[in-house]
Formats: C-alpha cells, structure tokens, sequence
C-alpha cells in the first residue's frame, strides 16, 4: 500500500473500484477541501517536501544509513534513490512526462479533480524529496472564485474532521514533521491571505502519509462504505 | 555578511550605499531576471528550501551535532533554532509580520522590485529551513506579461553569467544543493511550461548563498564599479 495512488476493491453495496488517492494529494486535500467548500478554488501552485518514508521503509533505512556515514566521513552509499538523500534535496518524486512534470506532480491536478469532483481545477506542483523520514509537507498557494475571508477560512479548518490548525507565529508554532510523524491528523498552519493572488490563501499542510495517505485512508473509506 | 540583506558603502565614483541582496532573492533572480528581460514577469510564487549555512557556521554546527545525536539515539539539543531542525522542516525564517508573511518571505517583493527596476512585480513566498548544510533552493513559479517560448527561455539561461543550466530529466539530472554547495555560479533546471499559468514557467534553482548570497556577491558589486 506504501506509495500511495494504488485502489482497492470494497464488496459492499458500492460497486466498483475505490481509488486510495495519492499521499501529497491527500495531505493537501484534507487542508484544500474545507477551503474550496467555502470560496470554490480555482488552481493552486504547491511546493512539496516529501519524506523518504515515501519509498516505504528502504527509503527510511537509506536515509539512516546515509546519515550515519556522513557522521563518521564514509563514503555515502545511495541504493534506493538515484542521488544522496542525506543533508540534500532530489527535485523528482516519480518519472518524468512530456510536459516537463512528473507523474507525482501530475496527479495533484488529476486526482484532486476527481476527490472534490471539479474537472477545470488546475495545479502546477513541484516535487522534492527532502531528508526528513517520516510526514510530507506542502506549501500552497490557492486562488478562488468567491472573496476569501480568513477569519471563516480558519474556522473551516478548525471544524475539518482529521485535521488540526497549529498557527500562532508569536509563539513559533506551526506545523513540522518531527510533530506529526505517528499522528492520525494533518495539521495545517501558516494561513494567510496570498499576497500574490487577488482573491487567495497561502498554507502550510503536514501529513504524515503512511497514515493518511495510505494505510488510514483505507481503512477511512471502507468505515464509510460500511455505514 | 552572512544574514544576507545587508548593505556596504563603496568609495568610488558612485556616491551612496550599494545593498547586498537578500541570498534567497539573489539565488532566484539569477534564473528569473534573464526571463524577465525576454517576457515581463508580473508575479512569482516561490518556496524556499534554506540551508542551515543562511544562519552562519552555528547554524551548520547545530544541524551536525544533531545528526550525530540522532545517529547515536542521544537527546537533540537545539540552541540556534526555535526547534530541531535535523531530520525536520521549520516552516519559518526570520519574524513574522502583521500580514502572515516573515521578513524574509517578504525581501522576495521588496528586494527583486529594487533590483528588476520593477515596481509593481508581486511575490507569494514561503520561506523554509531544510536539514542541509549549504545552498538554498528555491521553487519558483513565475508569470509574464510577453508570451513565453521555452527554447528561447533556456537559451536566454544559457547565456546568464554565474548561471549554469543542470536540466536533463532523461539522465536525472537537475540541480541539487550537494552539487552546487562550494561552487560560484547558481544552478537551474525543472524549466518547463507552467501548467497553472496561461503564460508561465517553472523552474527550480539552486545557489550556495554564501558565495552569491554574500562574499561573491558584494565582491562582485564592487568589481563593477571598479570598471
């Protein structure tokens, strides 16, 4: 189940193929929904940074591994990834298509249309890998049709079921991946009116994708068939 | 000179103060300013991966002693951040303002209009700390005014002085911080049409900010006034 974007098949009164949707789709969506339920969005741009965990538990023995040897200066070994993860960054999560983008990045645009049923919502993703094991974070900058307003934004957030608001900069609380790693929740922090945007909100959305993007929202979906 | 931002006076002819850009604004502007002088740039969103270098030697010697603590399962001490940055993302650099950005979220408008000559060019940051010792990378979305034509856009970066273009998916290659940290010129890649934009590119850039964020840079200032 690890790399996300993979179905499976429920035999209840539903019939046919529920697809689990991909793990960075997910963790924005959980952020996203609420969010386009108010204010209807129109296309975002977002920024991955997504945790070895990712590529299940190789990636995180590599990156562990790879640590390890930087710390006592041995050569740095890479297996699972085409270059070093450790205290480094890899722009491709995937294959690359046509268009430039990969196929991670595609499915942003493709599965969220089909999650919030909205087939002209557009996405420009990039994806990086970053050295971080486990929970995926995205920044987003979102455009909507309706004027946003961000006190009813916030309060959409606090209600979404399965997810936490962790936003007090005066403070330095925001969401990380060191919090959310083992949580059922994402968190969402750093929301503001998107200074680029017209009409737009800026975020930041962590998951931890093992749970929400993969083995929870399985099982999330199949409780909502049985009820 | 590390913080980047700051300014230094040159006793030549030019009479006044010449500012050191910001290093993350310095690093973008190296890929965007030859796109700009082809097509127009109205708007960017960015996000930011920022080396622990950006907050000087201590910054590099906190996220190497925390490896070492997590390697051997020890307790993480954070001095130099709000919170554990090894192995982590802090989603904050510098302080936060009334409109939800962080100073240096905001140095991206402030300083690329000053540098571009633009006064009404616009910019959505997220600025984020990243486990790597050296070199800031920086996701960029940008929108243009002209209609852009990628072939001309990769030759335009071709030709851009301190500027290397590291883009070929085929092979995996693009840049990467390991790859660029300890080098003078900046490295672009991930250029492709913008999937979100009528008329945009996206592309990923990757500078050691300490060598054009700073040191070379003020360097560099002042070779040109010396000419």
């Amino acid at each position: 189940m690890l790399p996300g974007g993979n179905s499976f098949l429920v035999t209840t009164q539903h019939r046919g193929i529920i697809s689990n949707p991909n793990c960075t789709t997910a963790v924005t969506l959980m952020a996203l929904y609420p969010l386009h339920q108010l204010f209807t969005v129109t296309r975002i741009f977002a920024s991955t940074y997504q945790a070895v965990s990712g590529s299940g538990m190789k990636g995180m023995e590599e990156l562990r591994l790879q640590n390890q040897q930087l710390v006592v200066s041995e050569e740095v070994v890479t297996q699972v990834y085409p270059h070093q993860i450790a205290a480094n960054l890899i722009p491709q999560v995937e294959s690359f298509l046509p268009n430039g983008y990969t196929t991670e990045e595609m499915k942003m645009e493709n599965e969220s249309r089909k999650i919030m049923h909205h087939p002209t919502f557009r996405a420009s993703t990039t994806c990086v890998r970053v050295p971080v094991y486990r929970a995926h974070s995205v920044a987003v900058n979102a455009e909507f049709e309706k004027p946003v307003d961000i006190e009813r934004a916030r309060e959409a957030l606090l209600h979404m079921p399965g997810l936490k608001v962790v936003d007090d900069p005066e403070t330095q609380r925001y969401p990380m991946p060191i919090a959310v790693a083992g949580k059922y929740d994402c968190e969402v922090g750093r929301l503001r009116r998107d200074h680029a945007f017209e009409n737009g909100l800026a975020f930041w959305v962590v998951g931890d994708q093992l749970l929400k993007g993969a083995a929870l929202n399985a099982v999330q979906i199949a409780e909502e068939l049985l009820k």
